[in-house]
């Protein structure tokens, strides 16, 4: 069970997206904590995703949208901040895993800023899509997208190959 | 070395944004055939990838996009088309392999129709990103990020191994 959960998204055009995504890799929930934009202005934005935006559990509070799942990604666009290792990161493929029959929140921040140190030491672990090192900062809706894809891409290769051998 | 082609774009923020991911993962070059926007209106979706999109190359045809490559690979929302099957599609990891020391065109289409039949003909491949079966179709950018990824990650790999290898 997959719930994406945006962290007080700042782009209307990102938060529908996001919903298209949720749409197009059958995402279960998606949370929005505290919104800075008008869910009425992503819906154009959102294509197949419109149900899946329209019925959003909005929060009021990174605790609130966190609360009852077995596990906890949050995601940074940072590979490694020497200075103030908060948490060492993962590669989006290294998380198949760690989330195999697990309810997980995969955490996503804020355009401007991210998350916050709190945010990140809340979950239990921190996710970095590897980029090019002189600008590894995806806009955040290209960033759901690639790690939702990882994760039905898993999903996608174990039933072809489950559905092999069950006919051999 | 990679060139994406997008074919005939609509939307600015999608021009915007493909930019941005081409700066994310590296690519070489960005070609667009006979945009539909004003490049002007995407500069403010492209972020850190404005120079790529300052320096995309406009060009007035399909072929002119692609006539200098070693090879071609279309992409397609629809994994199999049972009553026309112009092309076999191939899955995003799949491409890997084919496009090793090549000059590569990936080809994406327009958001309203995609890419004509003409113009998957003349391409050597044609790409799928499996997504849900109710609802594959991604947005265009979206569909770009997820391939671009791929392509990075297979460098990411390989780099981080023979590093490690030399380092034996
Ligand atoms: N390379 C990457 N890996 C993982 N997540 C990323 C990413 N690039 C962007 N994101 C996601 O997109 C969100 C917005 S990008 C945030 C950038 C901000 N300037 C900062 O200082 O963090 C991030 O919070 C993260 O959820
Ligand atoms: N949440 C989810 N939503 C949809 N399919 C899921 C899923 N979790 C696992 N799956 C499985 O993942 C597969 C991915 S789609 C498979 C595509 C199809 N076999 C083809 O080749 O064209 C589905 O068949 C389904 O069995
Ligand atoms: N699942 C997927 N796999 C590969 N490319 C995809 C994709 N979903 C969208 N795209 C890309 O995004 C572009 C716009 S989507 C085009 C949809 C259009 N209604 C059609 O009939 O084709 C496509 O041309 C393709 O380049």
């Amino acid at each position: 069970m997959i719930r994406v959960v945006l962290v007080e998204p700042e782009g209307e055009y990102n938060v529908g997206f996001i919903a298209r995504l949720c749409k197009n890799f059958s995402v279960n929930e998606l949370y929005i904590v505290n919104p800075k934009v008008n869910i009425s202005d992503a819906i154009r934005f959102s294509a197949g995703g419109k149900d899946i935006l329209i019925n959003a559990k909005i929060v009021s509070s990174f605790d609130e949208a966190v609360a009852d799942v077995d596990i906890k990604i949050a995601t940074s666009s940072i590979a490694d901040n020497k200075g103030d290792i908060l948490r060492k990161s993962i590669k989006p493929w290294e998380v198949i895993p760690l989330i195999q029959d697990k309810k997980t929140a995969l955490i996503f921040g804020r355009e401007s800023v991210g998350l916050t140190r709190e945010e990140i030491f809340k979950s239990d672990f921190l996710l970095h899509i590897p980029a090019n090192p002189e600008y590894p900062v995806l806009n955040l809706s290209h960033a759901v997208g690639i790690v939702l894809y990882e994760i039905w891409k898993y999903r996608y290769i174990t039933s072809s190959l489950s559905s092999q051998s069950m006919s051999n």
